[in-house]
């Protein structure tokens, strides 16, 4: 813990040894839906709090739409398409100083979530399938956003994978999965970046409220992963508001009056809630009430057009080139060449999501009127709308766009998911776009052979008219400064170096999910386990669409010399891996490096391959730069559900180093040596086998073994006709198999009692 | 109940009660490995227990390759293709007189797990991937061995569906999956034919051992499902003697010596185990010893060879024509053709598995000696081994093959998998035959156009050659008999019939468990819940290589007239479903007419189709039949968590029928009303939206929705620009959905307690 926190955390402590059991209660709900309660009589001030993550809505009224005028940056699943923490951090910043210009304490944000379906309506405000990468990406948003003296609410922990009824769903899944998948971008997070405050979710894990789990809240959030801040509900996320408290959850929002209030005091008199307990848990508060307090800057403003410039650099590098056959992009705008634009989201983009995230833009520019600015002579561009604002199109709108389309040397279609189709509070139904913008873009191409599609969307969509395009731009939800970003792609200002966060796949039914999303019956059953995104197509050798990590640019790279810092290492040490990467194209570009690791043996069922590593490598044409990455213990290990922690299986894993999931030219392998004891003890429900595998058991076993196998030993040298004698073979192969997996215990059973307790306790006295 | 058997149920409760406490522990313990203790003082006999299923394996050594002769019939995997009930009854009936014969009262079988994985080392002993095909079956092989005198012992109880550590593994699955897919087929077979016994496993259920489970044992299958008998532990199930008494474990087997005696004796002393749980426990015992006594008959002699004549006609029926191009078969036997054999399991055939259940056989006959006596004159048949007993080729064996197929007119291809691919105890880690097989038939199939594979496996395999060859034979493991039968299908001597009960995936990879199978770390997740065999295929649109419900035949069906009795019923009511099968070929032949019901529109998630009912037409060329089903509720109904119970969802169901599950010529729709109630009892922590569905919630409804949509309709009216509308309606549209689904007692909390606990209950109050 800093020192700065340590005095935060002793004034708290004291401050509070000063309170009445009824402040203590105060303190501890919302002051209204975004404020804190000041207790002037200690000098505790009230701190202010607002939604995120891609831009601050400070609320005017009760209504979503009405709130304070802010940058409207790109959705997290356009910022994780960076792969870039410093611009992420950048952005952090820039949101930061919006915040303190308008005395807010806390953004609420990032949203850390894995996209266990593509289906799942929040998608669009959270990175990445892959826990490395979310992750990664967090801890960048957290420290840009903090550097400035505004805290995060790290959101929204944890499991919280549907939208589908998600204040009664319970999402059920087993240990490892858990532990793999759905903690470690929140647990990256937190002990690289440490948030001000975490946002608990509105459902249960494994039938108990995030709002009431301490496993969760405490034993693993603060015990484990050292959190030091306060946990904050989500709004309306308490349900029994004294175990909450017990279960480490420091704030209620909004503000319930005296509801809870009264309830605290009660359960606090009656015992139920020892005052121990109630005493850590407003201090934990308070610590970061008086954070926030110190840090408020008073008379910082900020600069619209230079946030929108910075929105505009960060869409631009968030936008992913899927293809481009012929080179069709970017457009060649010198030549006198007429562009037709298609689609009404050229000039009314879709450019965030719906629900708390709502962001009242300082301004939104469109693709159509900055291509226009870019290219000039407005006689060069035509344009028709194609659809309505719900993607329903009709055979006049079709026919315009086809006129406008064929008259052109290039179309560029404006398409993807309208609001209505993703929104915080419910999951998309269907990976398809709307019928009106499918059909649009089969319009289009038949009519003009250079088309390229412009996709403006929060999650993964199917492309019905893949084979029929020459290029694809996914624009995501790129914020207000998204129609300049897309026209800078388009014209070649800037060479797109994003590359997926997220699998687009071929088909719903491809997907990890596809029997059952999201839970119904109030419970989600994550039968997929670890395998969810690219672990799942890779697993299942599925091709999808696009890969996880894929994206093209501009120009291109070749990797080389791909060499360790030694050929095998103890898990107490780590490993640097070293490789090299040119620009082997015509034009400046930026590549992004990808780590992933394969266990070459693994002893539980692992993916194909994971993630660990990433970096973004800015390269003049020709130039060639050395990346390093550093690997550690837990690059390696997996979650042993026997011993409750990660554990490195000893042996081969393969580096295997690349541009997209599934190109990875370099690959070689490293042997790790684990310094842990793997083999369990030795116990009278040991199977037989396992005292065969074990340091001091080989004597063990075989006496174990022949309590049964004795009589065939026995009867070994009998004279047989060669078909008993194949038969005897076959019973011995199938009654060994018998007892080696059976728990030591049941000999003494099978033996009846022949084979005794005593016998048994001295083999196990000999093994410990 | 009947009254033979209240009859021994008052009798054995009469012995209880004058029994020592030592007596009755004595009882619930084996004789050793195969009988149970005799009480001669009150006139208890010792009855005597042997393996199954598909023969009788009477010991007469530890050695499980020691045994009397008895007939071996093809295994489960092949009876289950027939989907012939009353001829699996004749099987049973013969393998009760072998029982009668060898003084056996009780043959451990049939096996009645559900093929979760292809990989499941034991599915050549289990029926299906189907519940109801499963149990019908399972209910018939009852039937046909109980008629005799001789009873059954249903195994394995329950949800065993890998042998790698199954004694300490945890099959964990949630209730809907345990309900609708690996508890019916022992719930049909337990509710129609009333097996003497029921044999638990040796794996535990969501962490708790099968020989103490009480749900499974107790609350299920007495309870609910009416079972009379005695639960026996499977040969060293047994955990704790003491728990399992108290869940309804009868017999401990094999016996413990006075192991587990002095345990009970123990619990019974100090009270733990109650003296009338104790005598429950030791009366069903008696009453099933009773039963078999009685029917135990002296004298009895079989005809070895009629027997095997049945075993030939039974493996004929359960032979699968999967593939017949240009209708290389049935084999023009009239000509003076020459046939190569190839393949040494035409010589030495693999016609049974490994483990508990390997029978020594009465004689065995292979299709090389078959083929031989039919088709007459050794000049026209020639042989090459092509693989060793592993299934390794060599460049000379190959060479052999080759030559002899070459000379040849047909060649007829022997392979599938050996004894060491697949046995009792272990997984297969494999869905491909040996490389050998599949290189032999490579080699064949390039100088001989006209080549038949002819298989011989318990469980689905690969086929990479499928394109080569004309016509494929599915073997399964055809018992002693299956040389002959497979020789009566290649001439036409036998018109095959038989279709699958498993679906052959085209690879691991498509495989419901393919991310995860078996279970490691002693936990296996059924992560694809209720989506097993054909229903994961369907739902995940996978095409596989052959589908469940297929087989060809020497003759064509038609289907047409399907009629329903009623438009709509109530789900009280029965629906009789009619339709007509006509053979529109030239020789008679035998019908598998396969009806599946797809619900509309689910509340759950549910399978795409489901079969429900079957029967096997036998149609003379050119002859049409009339087949007739009954639907009841159940048929219709899914398990509702919820309520934990079977429960209709009204609306509209799609009844397909026809000869594969993917190919299903007629459908019809029938509405099915529900008598029960399916909406909630509303209480406060029903969701809003849930008062909306409520017959009496409508008003109720508005005033929870306005607690905090009431600030939307105040503002309707304001004046806004376009945008202003647009960012309004957007955020009304989020904020209706976040009310909807949050439960009503949050809205006192959201309200800041101006909404109150009182008004809420006036509100329950009145939708009561």
């Amino acid at each position: 813990m800093s020192e700065q926190s340590k005095n935060h955390k002793a004034r708290a402590q004291e401050l509070v040894s000063q309170m009445t059991l009824e402040e203590k209660a105060l303190l501890l709900s919302g002051n209204g839906s975004w404020t804190t309660h000041p207790l002037e009589r200690l000098g505790i001030p009230s701190i202010f709090m607002t939604d995120g993550p891609h831009g601050l809505r400070k609320a005017l009224g009760p209504n979503i739409a009405e709130s304070v005028p802010a940058t409207c940056f790109p959705t997290a699943s356009a910022l994780a398409s960076t792969w870039n923490t410093e611009l992420i951090k950048q952005v952090g910043a820039a949101m930061a100083q919006e915040c303190q210009a308008n005395d807010v304490q806390i953004l609420l944000g990032p949203g850390n979530n894995m996209k266990r379906s593509p289906l799942g309506g929040r998608n669009f405000e959270y990175f990445s399938e892959d826990p490395t990468l979310a992750g990664q990406l967090a801890a960048s948003y957290i420290q840009g956003v903090q550097s400035e003296g505004v805290g995060t609410c790290l959101k929204h922990f944890a499991v919280n994978n549907q939208e589908f009824e998600r204040m009664v769903n319970s999402s059920n899944l087993d240990e490892r999965t858990l532990r793999e998948i759905y903690l470690p971008a929140f647990e990256i997070a937190v002990t690289q970046a440490q948030p001000w405050s975490v946002m608990c979710s509105y459902n249960k894990v494994n039938g108990v409220y995030a709002s009431e789990n301490h496993l969760l809240l405490e034993d693993i959030l603060r015990e484990e992963w050292g959190f030091e801040g306060a946990v904050v509900s989500d709004w309306g996320a308490v349900h029994d508001r004294v175990k909450g408290i017990m279960a480490g959850l420091n704030l209620e929002m909004p503000g319930s009056g005296d509801v809870n209030r009264k309830k605290i005091i009660e359960a606090a008199k009656t015992g139920l809630l020892p005052v121990q307990r109630l005493d850590e848990v407003v201090a934990s508060l308070v610590a970061v009430v008086l954070k926030a307090a110190e840090s408020r800057k008073t008379g910082v403003t900020f600069d619209v057009e230079q946030h929108h410039a910075l929105a505009r650099q960060v869409a631009g590098e968030s936008i992913i080139l899927l293809k481009n056959e012929d080179n069709l992009l970017p457009l060649d705008v010198g030549a006198k060449k007429k562009i037709a634009v298609i689609g009404a989201f050229a000039k009314e983009p879709r450019y965030q999501g719906a629900g708390s995230s709502q962001v009242n833009p300082t301004r939104i520019s469109n693709a159509y009127d900055e291509l226009l600015a870019i290219v000039g002579g407005s006689e060069r561009i035509r344009y028709a709308s194609g659809y309505d604002i719900e993607g329903v199109t009709t055979a006049q709108l079709l026919e315009e766009a086809r006129q406008q389309a064929k008259d052109a040397d290039v179309a560029i279609v404006f398409a993807g998911l309208p609001d209505s189709h993703e929104s915080e509070g419910f999951d998309r139904s269907t990976l398809d776009m709307p019928e009106g913008h499918n059909r649009l873009i089969d319009a289009v191409s038949q009519v003009q052979p250079n088309t390229v599609v412009v996709l403006m969307n929060g999650s993964a969509i199917t492309m019905p008219w893949l084979g029929r395009v020459k290029a694809i731009v996914e624009g995501w939800l790129t914020g207000q400064a998204g129609g300049g970003a897309i026209a800078d792609v388009l014209t070649g200002r800037v060479n797109p170096s994003a590359k997926l966060a997220e699998t687009f796949p071929m088909r719903l039914e491809d997907t990890p999910t596809a029997t059952e999303f999201p839970g119904l019956n109030q419970q989600a059953h994550y039968g997929e386990g670890v395998f969810i995104g690219y672990r799942y197509y890779d697993k299942r050798n599925i091709t999808p669409l696009f890969p996880f990590g894929f994206g093209l640019s501009y120009t291109t790279f070749a990797y080389s010399e791909l060499t360790f810092s030694a050929p095998s290492i103890k898990d107490t040490e780590t490993l640097t891996v070293q490789l090299k990467v040119r620009n082997t194209g015509k034009v400046a570009g930026k590549e992004i490096v990808q780590l992933y690791i394969r266990e070459d043996r693994p002893v539980v069922s692992r993916p194909d391959k994971e993630l660990k590593a990433f970096t973004k490598v800015a390269l003049e044409p020709g130039e060639e730069k050395t990346v390093s990455f550093t690997l550690k213990q837990r690059d390696f290990a997996y979650y042993n559900t026997a011993l409750h922690r990660w554990v490195v299986n000893p042996g081969r894993f393969d580096i295997l180093v690349g541009g997209s999931s599934r190109d990875l030219p370099l690959r070689k392998h490293v042997q790790v040596e684990t310094t842990q004891v793997t083999v369990p003890t030795l116990t009278r429900n040991s199977m037989v086998k396992e005292f065969k595998k074990h340091p001091k058991g080989q004597e063990a076993y075989t006496l174990l073994k022949n309590v049964i196998m004795g009589s065939f030993e026995e009867k070994r040298h009998v004279k047989r006709t060669p078909q008993e004698e194949y038969a005897w073979k076959k019973a011995e192969m199938s009654t060994l198999v018998f007892v080696n997996d059976m728990p030591a215990y049941k000999l003494i059973n099978f033996s009846e009692g022949k084979f005794t307790e005593q016998m048994l306790n001295d083999i196990l006295a000999q093994v410990q």
